[in-house]
């Protein structure tokens, strides 16, 4: 039975619940929000849908234009080398990203049948991102299954794993590692230096078939 | 000081908050959804905002492009006539759509240093519409302060008064009603018949300055 509504952005973490869970998959979002890298990680989402046979949806959602402030918008300066726990990261938190994203997705969830919506959180996001927190997630759990008629519910499996832990389920099941991005910069090849690139370079350690610029 | 952020749209309830709180109010959101109605709410949103001196965005959000189902949509079916707690108004019900607006606007506010959100959600609204109860108001509000760096708490003035009750506030501190818009089917005159216009018009009898169809 196909019930999840799942946030499918092209990255590693969502990539390997988008394989885990193909079976359950009724439909993937992918949101064009205006980052830097929207484009070039959506080319990714919609080749894993296509190989899975997944119905895959951009969502337009400007944030540029909507007057949002991050660095990791089109509208915001340049993105900052180091790991995600690294203070100046926090210039790229986009506020309230996630709880934008599953409101959405839960709107749609409910007009199209399905009561579970899927997010790939996980532990390595905790320290700057609000929204990824445990505590968060079950709240907005909550609010979003009682402001629905079919109380949808989130699913999010990995939110206290680690990056690391993530990689090594993909490797397990086949995820095609190279067919998913993750670089903040959005150019054509992962620079390597970015947080996400560091921390995609720690998780897939031994078996990373990325091509980095450094 | 102006630290709120107001959910806006041109409507009876919330120009009545509008005005009330103006002088807290740094910025008002109207959101372009994707209603039947939309288009017509602005123009009055867009008058009263300047005429109080508040800085006035819309937001672009296309529902019908985003896959909810709703009669209030475009891309829905006609508008039922009648109160809304009838069983045919669940039809214009738009999939947690308080959640969405809420959420946006709380990426906003953080975005410019605000940390109130105003939603003029009200008691009349709890027969139908989940997301406009007290208990998910509240919820709500938890998530967004979890998700936040500035914790925004979300402001709901008139969750438990009825439609009349608001409007006698707005009697009160002269709103001018006839430059509020209600009518879902959009129409440049007042249906008269619709769930908001049956609502408008018991709200406001005695001093309804609008000119209905019928």
């Amino acid at each position: 039975m196909k019930d999840i509504v799942i946030l499918y952005s092209g990255g590693m973490d969502s990539s390997v619940a988008l394989y885990e869970h193909a079976d359950r998959i009724r439909r993937a979002l992918t949101f064009n929000y205006g980052s830097k890298h929207n484009l070039r990680e959506m080319e990714y989402a919609a080749r894993n849908c296509k190989r899975l046979g997944i119905e895959h949806h951009v969502i337009e959602l400007d944030m540029n234009k909507m007057g949002f402030v991050s660095d990791l918008l089109q509208s915001g300066g340049d993105i900052p080398n180091g790991h995600y726990e690294d203070q100046n990261m926090i210039k790229t938190v986009v506020p309230f990203r996630n709880g934008i994203m599953l409101s959405i997705a839960a709107g749609i969830a409910e007009s199209i049948g399905c009561d579970k919506l899927m997010i790939s959180n996980h532990a390595g996001d905790h320290a700057i991102y609000p929204d990824c927190r445990e505590e968060f997630i079950q709240t907005m759990n909550k609010a979003i299954s009682l402001g629905t008629y079919n109380h949808c519910e989130i699913l999010a499996p990995y939110t206290n794993l680690t990056k690391r832990e993530i990689a090594l389920i993909g490797k397990e099941i086949g995820v095609p590692f190279e067919d998913t991005y993750s670089c903040y910069n959005g150019l054509e090849t992962h620079c390597g230096t970015c947080g996400t690139c560091t921390e995609r370079k720690e998780g897939l350690e031994g078996f990373d078939p990325t091509v980095y610029l450094h």
